[in-house]
């Protein structure tokens, strides 16, 4: 006879009491929204210390946060960061959007000499004025909007950028964090980033809700 | 103007030759098919570290490997882990299964007096036998598994039991790698887990391309 806890609303209420109080000292200085969401994105990978990695630019929870209340779409780089969106969190019926396996990635990214993940970006400039740009895979891709917006793009609302990996994602990150045009943003710095912590990021920002 | 690796072959490449040279020590004592799964779970969380964490019951690798030539089909505790297997890694058009937004899983949950994620697992019963596991997100599914089998249910094949998170996510995995009845399975000891990580594994028993 095995004995856990069963009942989700009592998981939740402990996970987040656990992490408020090991990231404490952290959390202290942040305004709400921040706070909340850097406690979900400790939240979606166990790891208390991912706050000492976590960077913000000024009045990015706010300007994501809005752009969400006003119906922003949220553009992913990948379906499953798309997939990990808590559609009844969103306050808008926001739409969730991934180009990645559209038909005319393939061949336009042969054509731009870079990645399907990048070359999927194109596809998002119609609606890339204040939208909310979320990175959780691809570095190439958080490359490649800053390209797209030194090109004169239409500016987000605001970005997460958290891509995860060995090659170019730490880079990728800190390019975004110093760029002269980035949008309000919010990054991981080093290796670590992924899907789950981009959506515990876009889960947190949609709704106060715990 | 920013320049940076544009050929995702080679940032594959790279990345699994860093991983390999940084975790040499690790990978060194592992078969073949291990060694490559604990690559790709790296890969997909940006932590070399990640294989001091990684426990496999003998036999694991063959086991998951061979269910999945033999067309088992892969069982995922949430949408975003579903959603993270590559397709067309599959060796034999697997089937590749979440039920949690089941409309059965719901009143099911509250009849059993636990989470949808456990109950999920209840419509998995007839295809159960031999099929691979994948618990990326709830401990309660792992948990739920286990009294499962505990109580007669059809055996997997193999599980991939890497919940993540602050509450039952150590000791659901550790339930998994002490228990009688447990399949051949593989975990990430600790907090440490999540979809990526559960996705990365099956990608990798799925086929030996990188």
């Amino acid at each position: 006879m095995i004995t856990y806890e069963k009942d989700g609303a009592a998981i939740y209420r402990e996970s987040f009491a656990t992490i408020r109080a090991e990231a404490a000292a952290g959390l202290a200085g942040l305004e709400p929204v921040l706070s909340r969401t850097v406690v979900r994105m400790i939240h979606s990978c166990g790891m208390v210390d991912l706050i000492d990695d976590v960077v913000a630019s000024e009045g990015f929870g706010p300007a994501a946060e809005d752009a969400l209340k006003a119906g922003a779409p949220i553009f992913c780089d990948v379906n499953m960061v798309a997939s990990g969106v808590t559609r009844k969190r969103l306050p808008a019926h926001n739409d969730v959007l991934c180009t990645l396996t559209d038909p005319r990635v393939a061949p336009l990214a042969a054509e731009l000499g870079t990645t399907r993940s990048a070359a999927a970006m194109e596809l998002w400039r119609d609606r890339l004025e204040g939208s909310l740009v979320v990175i959780g895979n691809a570095p190439t891709a958080l490359f490649h909007l800053l390209e797209m917006l030194e090109a004169g793009a239409p500016r987000p609302a605001a970005v997460i950028g958290v891509p995860v990996g060995f090659v170019g994602a730490m880079e990728s990150k800190d390019a975004l964090h110093e760029h002269p045009l980035a949008p309000p943003h919010i990054i991981v710095r080093g290796r670590r980033g992924g899907s789950a912590i981009a959506c515990g990021a876009v889960n947190a920002l949609a709704s106060e809700a715990e």
